[in-house]
Parts: C-alpha cells; sequence; structure tokens
C-alpha cells in the first residue's frame, strides 16, 4: 500500500523518496539472511550514515540534517518496514549521540561528526540486571580516582554492546536515588568494558543485545557528560525522543506486516475466490489498516509537539504505548492471515510477529508508559 | 485536561477560544435540561450561526468562514464535549449545506448564507426504513410532473426532520440502482411532506430524529441539484465529510468523558486514597486518553488529506470507525470509574454512554466502514 | 437459540422447565411497561415464591427446594433473559436470605419460610455513600441501648430499599475496621428507617435503587445475627454467592441480546440477502455466542465447587468479572446488529445495553473482582 | 497454580495424578533439548503409550482406556503444560486412530492395539498446498487398479510426516466436491510415499510438519475406510473431537504461561516490592487467569456434551476458538510480565508464545471456527 503523506517541506519529501530507494536496495535484500546468521550489518549502517540518514535530527554543524522529528520518524518507519532491527539501531544510535548532542561540552561535541557520520556507532548503557524499569536504582558504580572515573557493575538487554565505538554509560557516582546518578562516554578500547555473549532473543537477532561487565573501567574524568547528579535527566531526555523511534519503526514493522497479508489475500483463493473477498478477513483486515493509520497519525502528532517546543513527553508515551500494541496485534493477525504458512520462515510474517513483541519492552515497557500517562492524569 | 494543539493560524487559535466560550456559556448550560424534556435547542442553533459557528468550511462570499476541515473538526469537537446533540446538528447541518453549496447552480446558491448563517436549518434525507445501509437501493420515487417533481415514499431516521426549514432528499428518478438517483432540495411548508412522531432513542433526545412521509409532495424542478441521476454521486461525496463530522463528534464526546472520570478519579478517596492513584484505575483512564488522543490524531490527519485536496475517503472511513469505536469504549469505561455513582443521571456519563451508541451506527455503521475500507485494501 | 444442558437431576429439568413457562408467561410480556414506569413489580416476586422460585438453594425445612447452586443460577439465567431486574430481585432477595440462614438462631431462621416463599422481600444494606468498595470502611452505627440497637447513619445503592420487608443491616458496634462490623435485621416497619427517593438510574429502573437513612432505628438485640463483630464474615460469605447470582444474571442477559439479534439478523435484508449471511455480521456473532458459551460455562464450574463444598471465592469473582464484561460487549454489539433500530425502545437491545452496566458495578465493581483474583495469585 | 478439578469417578483422579507425575518426570526435563534440535521424541510417545495415555478415549477391548473425553481432555491438557510438541502429537495420533476405530472393519481394527499401545504412531493427511480451508476441494487423487488404489498428489502441514507409521490419507476416488472424497490407511513403507523436509516453523519444532509427497502409491484396496464416498464424513467426524483436543492443548499452554508467569512476578522486586503487588500487573494476571478459566470450563463443557452423545460440533468450534485466542493472548502477556527476560530463551515464554501462534491455525483455522457458529447461529 502507498501510505499518503503529507509532508512539512520538498526536501523532506527527497528525504523519504532516498530512504525508500536505499531501504529497498541495501535493507530489504540483506535481512533475512542476517537474521538467520545473527550477524550486525555493520556495513549497512555506515551506508546510511554516509547517505546522511544517520544523524537526520541533529544540527548541520555537526553533520546532521536539522531534520524535524516529524519527517526524521517517516524515515524510519520506512527503514523499519524493510529491516526493523537497522531501524531500531538507528533509533538507539540516534538515542546514542543526543547526550554528547544535547549536554555536551564544546571538546566532547567534537565526536558528533563521526558519530553522526556512522564511522562511530554507539551504545547506550542504562539498564541493569536487576534494576529493569527502575532506573534510578541503578548500582553500576563509578568512583573518581584522579584524572578517570573507575566504572564497576553490570549493564544488561544493550543493544550494540559487542559492536559499539563509544558507550553512554550511566552510573552512580553519588548517593542512592535519581541525584546520584551521572552519565559517562566511555571508548570502545576502554580496558576493563567487556561485552559479554549476546542473549538468545526470540527475534532481532541481526541487532543483538548483551550484557556489558564493567570490572574497574577507567574513563577519563572529561568524558563525564553535563556534570554529576545530572545523569537521570539526561537519561530522561532521551528517552522521550527514544520512545518516538520505538513509535515509528513499530508503524513501519506494521505496516508491512499489513502489506504483505494483503498481498497475500489478493492472491490466495479458496472457495472459488480471493480471501481478501471474504468480509471475514476484509474486516480483520480494515481493522489492522484503521489501526496503522492511528499510530502513525498519534505517533507524528506527538512528533509534532516535540518540534514545536511543546512538552511531548506523555504524548511520546502514549505513542510508544499505542503503536508496539497495535505492531503486536497487527503481526499476530498477520501471520493467522497466511494460515499455515504464515507460521513458516518462507513468508516474513512469523519473524515480524517475533520482532513486534520486543517493541513492547524496549525504551520502558508499556506498562511504564502507562505510568506516565496515568501520573500525568492524575497530576494535571 | 487541557488538549495541546498546533493550530495552522492564529485565526484557528482564535476560533477555538470563541468555540470554547459559547460552548462553555451556551451550550454546557443547556444541556441536560433539553434532553430530558427531549426539547431541539433551535435558538442555540442560531446563536451558533450568528457567531459564525454554522460555516466554518464553507467559502466566505456565501457567508463561510473558509477554514480548512482541520479547524472546523476541532470547533466540532468542542462544542461536542459540552453537548454532543448540538455538535451533531451542526455536522448534520454542515452536510445538508453540502449538495447546494458543491452541486448547486447559481440560483440556489442564494440560499446558502441564510443556511449557513443558522436561519434556515437543514436535514438530509437518504435512509428508508428498508435501505438501511444499502443507499443505492432507496425506493422514494420523484416523478416529474410539469415544472415540478412529485414525491412519495418515506426516509428514515431523520436528523431535524420535524425542525428543519429545507431537505435534501435524495430519490428516485430513473432506474434501480445508483444511477437513478437524484437529489432535491425542498422547502419545509412544502405540501405532502410529514414529519413522524420522534423515534425513542436510547440518547441524544434533544436531537430527535424521526420518519418523514413524503405524499405526492411537489417540489419546483429547479429545485434538482446536480442533474438527473447524480444524487448518489452526491450523497456519497457529502458522506465522506460527514464521517469525518461524526469522528469529530466522537473525539469530543471520549474526551468530555475521560475529563469527568479523571477529575472524579481525583477527588473520590477509597482505602485512604485517591483512587486514581491506583494503578488499576490509573492505567485503565492511561488507556483511555492514549486512545483518544490517537482518535484525535487520525481525525485531523484524515482532515489534512481532504484540505490538502488529495483522495480521503478511506481515512475518513477509518476515522469515523476508530473514533467512534473509542467513544463506545471510552464512555462505557467512565460509567464503571464513577461506579454505582456513573450508572445514575447525577452525573453525565450513563449519558454520554447512551450517546456514544449512536455515533456507531450514523452516516455509515461502523460495519460500512468496514466495508469501504477492506475494499480499498482489495483493490488497491 | 435452544442452549442444551446438562442437569444434574430430572427434577432438575422439570425445574429449568418450570422456570421457562413462568418466565414466558408472567415475566416477559411484562417488563417493558414496567421499566417504562419504573415500578416494582411486587406480585411478580409473589408468584414466583408462590411457585417455589425464591429458595431453590435453601433447606427444603425452610421451604426451600435444596438445589444445587450449578441448578438455581441455571434458573436465574433464565428468568434474565426474560426480564433482568426480576432475576436480579431474585439474586438479592436470596443474598438477603443468607445471613439468617446461614448464621441466625433458632429463633431468627422461623422467619425464612416466609422469606423464601416470597412474602417478606429482603435488602441487603451494606454500601455507603462514601464507602463504596471499601466495605470495611462503613460508618452506619449502631450503639446498644438496653434490649435495642439504636442505628445510625446512610445506606446507599440498596436494592428494594423502598419495597422491601426485612433490611439486613450492616453497621458499626465495635471500633474501626472489619472486626467492628455487625448484621442486623431490621423490620420495614421500624421507626426511624426512612427510604429515601428512588436513584435516577440508566436502566434497571423496575427495580429502584436508593438510599436508605437511619435516624436512631431502634432494631431489637435479639435481631443480631451472629453474634458482634462478625458481620464483615458474614458479608464477605454472602457476597461470594451472590457474584454467581450476578454472573448468571450476566449470561441470561447476554443470551437474550444474541437471540433478539440473530433473530433479526436473520430476517432483515440488505444488499440482497440476509444480513446474517455476511461473514462480517456473523463472524461477530459467532464470537459473541463463543463468549457467552464461556461464561455459562465459567459461571457453572465456580458454582459446582460450591456445591461440592470446595473453595470458590476466586472462582466466583473470575465468574462474575467475566459474564459481565461480556454481557456489557454482546448488548452493546446487539445494538449495533439492529443498526439504528437497535438505537430505538421498539427493540429490547437498547434496554439490554443500559441494563448490563449495572452488572459490571453490583456485588463488588469488576475492579474489586480483579483485584480479589489478583491477591490470590499473589498469595497462592 | 493448583487447578481445583471436580472428576467424575476416582479413576480419573488417579489418572490425572499419573499424568501429572509422567509429565514432570518424562515431558519437562526433555522439551527445551528436543526443541532446540528440532527433534520428534519418538521414545516419549511409545512410553505414554506403554502407561495407557495414548488410547484414553477408546474401548478398553482395543487397549483403550474408555474414558470419558472431559477425562482425557485433562490429562492431555497437563501433558501440554509441560511439553505443547508431546500433547498435540497426542492429539493428532489420537485423531488418527478414530477413521479405524469408528468407521473400520473388523479386519482393519485389528490395528488397533498397537496403534493405541503407541507401537503405531499415525498421521492425519487432509490438507493440501492449495486447498488450506476448503478440505472439499482436496486434489489428491486415488485410481482403483485391481486389488490396489493408487494415489498421487501431495498433503502439507502434516504432523508426523516423516515419523509416523500409518497414514490417513483423504483422496479423491470420485468426483468433484465433498461425495468424491475417500480415506485410506496406509502403511509408512508403502513405496511412492515420500515426506519432504521439514517445515521451518515457528515453534513447536520437536513435532515437525511437513510436505508429503504422493508418487503413483499403492494402497491396498481392503484399506479403503468407510467405503468409496465417505471420506469427507470421516473427515469431519474427526475434526470435531480433534478442535477439543487442541482447545485442552491450549488451556495447558495458556496455564503453563501463567503459571510461569506468576512466579516470576511474585520474585521479581522492583521499586522496593514484588511486581504482581502493582496492581497495572496484578490486574492484568487476573484477566488472564480469569480466562484460562472461562477456556477451561468451555472446552469441558463441550466434552461432557460429546460424552453425552449430544451435538457438539458447535461447542467444540467454540472451545476451539476461545481456547486457542486465550492462548495467544496469555503467552503474549506472559512475555510481558517478565520484560526483557520473556523475550529470551532463559524463560520457556517466549517459546509458549511462539507455540501458541500455531493453535489457532491447526485443526480448522479460528475463521473456519468462526464460520461453523455463525452458520450454525444462521441455521438454528
Amino acid at each position: 500500500m502507498t501510505v499518503d503523506r503529507i509532508l512539512p517541506t520538498a526536501e523532506a519529501h527527497d528525504l523519504l523518496e532516498l530512504a525508500t530507494e536505499i531501504a529497498d536496495r541495501e535493507l530489504a535484500p540483506k535481512a533475512v539472511a542476517h537474521e538467520q546468521r545473527a550477524e550486525f550489518p555493520r556495513e549497512v549502517l555506515r551506508t546510511l550514515g554516509r547517505a546522511g540518514l544517520l544523524g537526520l535530527p541533529y544540527p548541520e554543524e555537526y553533520g546532521g540534517a536539522a531534520q524535524p522529528y516529524e519527517v526524521y520518524l517517516q524515515v524510519l518507519e520506512i527503514l523499519a518496514s524493510r529491516w526493523l532491527a537497522v531501524a531500531e539501531a538507528i533509533s538507539v544510535h540516534t538515542l546514542s549521540c543526543h547526550p554528547v548532542a544535547a549536554f555536551g561540552t564544546e571538546e566532547q561535541r567534537k565526536l558528533l561528526p563521526d558519530m553522526i557520520g556512522g564511522e562511530l556507532l554507539g551504545a547506550y548503557c542504562l539498564s541493569e540486571p536487576q534494576g529493569g524499569s527502575d532506573a534510578a536504582a541503578l548500582t553500576t558504580k563509578a568512583v573518581r580516582d584522579g584524572d578517570a572515573y573507575v566504572v564497576s557493575g553490570t549493564k544488561a538487554w544493550i543493544t550494540h554492546a559487542q559492536v559499539a565505538d563509544f558507550y553512554n554509560i550511566f552510573c552512580r557516582t553519588g548517593g542512592p536515588g535519581a541525584r546520584g546518578i551521572s552519565c559517562l562516554l566511555a571508548d570502545r578500547a576502554t580496558p576493563g568494558i567487556h561485552p559479554q555473549a549476546a542473549e538468545r532473543t526470540m527475534g532481532l537477532r541481526s541487532s543483538p543485545v548483551a550484557q556489558l561487565a564493567f570490572d574497574e573501567a577507567r574513563v577519563p574524568a572529561d568524558r563525564l557528560i553535563g556534570g554529576e547528579g545530572n545523569g537521570f535527566t539526561i537519561a530522561m531526555s532521551a528517552l522521550d525522543s527514544g520512545r518516538l523511534g520505538i513509535a515509528a519503526c513499530a508503524v513501519g514493522l506494521a505496516q508491512a506486516a499489513l502489506d504483505y497479508a494483503v498481498d497475500y489475500a489478493r492472491q490466495r483463493r479458496q472457495f472459488g475466490r480471493s480471501i481478501i473477498d471474504f468480509q471475514g478477513l476484509g474486516f480483520t483486515l480494515a481493522d489492522l489498516a484503521t489501526q496503522i493509520s492511528a499510530a502513525r497519525a498519534l505517533t507524528l502528532a506527538a512528533a509534532r509537539l516535540r518540534d514545536a517546543a511543546r512538552p511531548y513527553s506523555v504524548e511520546a508515551a502514549k505513542a510508544k504505548l499505542f503503536a508496539t500494541d497495535v505492531a503486536m496485534r497487527v503481526t499476530t493477525d498477520a501471520v493467522q492471515v497466511l494460515g499455515g504458512a504464515g507460521y513458516v520462515a518462507d513468508h516474513p510474517v512469523e519473524r515480524y510477529m517475533r520482532e513486534a513483541k520486543v517493541l513492547q519492552i524496549v525504551e520502558g515497557t508499556n506498562q511504564i508508559q502507562r505510568l506516565v500517562i496515568s501520573r500525568a492524569l492524575a497530576a494535571d
């Protein structure tokens, strides 16, 4: 299905065309094999960086495209519809550039062009094995020792743990609670940082997550971002944007699943006609299409609030919650449309379904999103 | 809750403020009594017309405000959140102006200023007792006799049947099927047009619907709109816009129900604290708030397609389907939030719930919307 | 639709036949008029009592039929499918007989034959305006004064408040919390008991609920049931049974709505055939029928646990939650099946929808049921 | 969680204890490794056969246990909660014994003891690559040639295709439509029967499905079951029972997922307490528990109809539809309860989710179940 989009500029239109072209040429043909081999497509990320698609929302002075989130998210959606792992990698990488871009010193920002250009891939190290949704309780410790912080502890569920060139490490430099947390920017080569074996995930295998063990890793003190005690604020500010990214990924994945199911249902004949002509199936597809349109509209509405510098935290939580729930439902039903064929790897819908599940969990589980929204309602 | 809206112009901003003010002053205080007495608020419609709120999407030359649908629908939403029957009346009236405005002759358009100004209230006479969703099968007959059409038959579910000043009558002037249908514009005073007793509806009683019997009613031939055989096209073109209107009404109604429930849940204390602080309730409210935001975003996205002169028929069907289903769910759950208190007329939520149901039925039942969407998927 | 039931005895079979016959003859023809006039059918209850249908689960020595709950609930279901208000009245009345039957003295039990025979109608006075779901916090006070308790306070949402012959009053005779609560059995004629005006409920109007004000009402001390401080235990023990009763009512109401919708959908023709033959509608009806069968099976499974003297509290909560949610969904969709016709009082489905809502609220809101179930899961 | 079951006999109670013991000892420890290696546990099936668990519903004269379906299904449920693939294998095998048991000649029934004893494993060959849900349109051909039928064609989605000892082959011996179909019973060693490579399914990998190619395979004419032209009747009669089997599998799988999630939620602590104590999560678990209880009750109610020799086809369709939808929802939400941990193979819930999907597809997709139910409603 062609989605009819109203874009703010002609430039945005060109960007989406470029993204579509690259997605068709570089992403779509490689997804299946990489997923099967659980192999991260480092080169694809580099290609996207060179094409300018890794730094869309960042200022031009750092190599970005200064695009509004409304546009960036639609690019992400298109890429996600061809290969979710890559789109999610971009979303995480974009998130990883945020602390430096928004809170970094002049010196630190010198890294940005290489980050945004795709030469330096980032990882965002917030979650911990015990911490889960309770980020403020994190226990990874960083102790000042001369001109460095000595970091010890374990991070979990880290996208790019094994392939990143730099890490944003959220760690405790002070007392308990949110105010004792700081953000450090560490190079991959830092001694004492040990990526663990990849988790055996249900899907999204070409973008492995793993634990990251810190064993007295020394991070130079000038790599502290935003001052001691500001780590939680930095983490949270990036999360809102990250949620929009995941929402866009979910819309793209859901659209891919629907498109595949619709195509199949047009061609598959049973009882003498195309199965899409049976209302039982057709109405289900209509409901899915409606949900996707709503998810896209909600995500872009939240993005426009961000672009207009209005508060958008609650709307981002709504978008993440709604879009990822839609993706779970659409992909599950897409398998159903194909029947037995949907359950085997000959068709991509079973993969979509396995992938959708992770979107309900990352960047704050959907329970956390509900918490964010309900607290806003209680306080409003 | 204040909804944070990004509006296209400062004028739109002023319009929404005006609408809010009038809604609070003229609508909110009268809704309950009118509903109870099942009395149509003719004067309120006149007031709205004089304030310029009845012709928002129409050209300024006819007394309209030349506003995009994106703006008109948000005005409608605000009015619906105070008194659904009035907002629905505006939506129907706006629909009733459409045939003349879009297909009328110069002469016929001379009526527009009075229509748009609220002096002449319209009714849109399409449905029939047997026809229901199958509009193309309508049987009301119009036979040319000299300089008039003689109309016989019965229309059903006609909003404003008893109070309208003019009727758009869709009737059969030719053979069977869609191509045999024409559209006539009849004055209220036409002999042979007999509004029947109001239906005993579950809600929306201050905007009564009724059957309209045509007993050899003579409508001047120069009141034929758009030529013989074009009635179905006219009816359908107006329906897409009408669906957007109902979607906006649904969003407003749902928002009103949520706002009331949230307010109650903040104040109501059980087991020692505000019930909104219990996650069981808070998460439900979060889901409702999310659904409403999605419904609003989807409706406005469809409106922007219309405003950009892009095809929007399918997106209007999605918006109508989604927003009215959301309104049904939100209002039903809003009653639940209040518990026993929600079930009695001391609070408006039980009324909202009764009103929501009709929105899933009018302007094409939600089954018809699914049909429109699934056919588009099958044909795409 | 005929429901194929496997019953434990031939006697049960006869009872259900009797119930069906009485329901068709005495209930069905009167429901609409009584609902319209908001008039309680006291005579119908007497008729049911004389036919032995008011004391089905109680021992034969008190005039009951010693039927298992499995059978009693199916009788209730059948009656509810003809007139919900009457079935709910029976459920409440059966509940009101429970304290005396299960905890009463020999002397107190002498009232049972008249209660069970329908001569004395009962009301169960637990809820309070502020208390709501938090029954242990009730504030109606009973102070011992000589050979009587002097009762002051206000009860809310009391079914039969205005028509009952006796009241079970749950009131505070001791300190705060559950242990300070006792249960008194008061005659209607007791000075100082003042039924208030009926609540203006959305439905179930022929079984009005009202507040009950106690203004130093003197209840003889020998009317204390089960000893001081045992009131909360009594209240809770009856509630489990009451929940099963509401679940059965919900199944009956849902079945009535489905039957009506199916019948309509068979006869109604659109686009050249019966609308039930369109999969879009047929599949919806299939889902509703499935939900109802599941609700019935779940309710009867819980009843069999009770009949076997196994713990059934959690299963009763599940049955109440599930069956009433099903009734809400089925009745709402039944209106949709009829389209515009469903929205008017010419057909009963709009009434069913208004009635269903109250079932999600009474005998513990469905939120309270979820609390009961989740606590059992946490503790298991 | 212990499920409190009311069983018809003491023998049934013993059977369930035996099943639980074997499930814990023989199934649970092996499931993960077999799934990983996609290896069918032939030996486990033999063990179950020797323990008498493969022929529960069949007469004792053939080595069965003459148990009612109500009991058989609960055994299946328990086995499914430890290893779905094995339970599903039993369900398919039980189905495969049905044609001979119900329609076979004396001679043919001599095979039954070995079938039921687990020495001979069966496959049920009905589906075809093109046929899908439209069984009556199958094209696999069987032409009589002397004392044999020569079979050509391809079957698809055949459980046990590669490991079965005998095949029920539904093939066309006559003209088009249901009446041209016959059922043959073929030995594994029959020349010309070629199992294909296993399908790469999303789950249930230890019970591989595959296509089965028939290349002029000669099946002795005395292996025709039930006479020429009766194949469709045989196939359909077995399907009703098969649907009950799948429903029971779904209940067991869902219960396993819930139990795991509840256990995790009790132990996992966030924000200072067990996450099960947060209502947001607790209420979700309560809903899942309720759905499972309803699915179990519905399945057993349908089974009791079958046991009482009442029509049960529609109720079996409802049970299959409802229970498998519940399993899909419960397993998806169980992953969510564990968050990131749920998405990796360290915990079984991601496997449960992948397995649940197939249950919505086999033995008639859930769309087919809705068709069965809606047609019954239309015809009733």
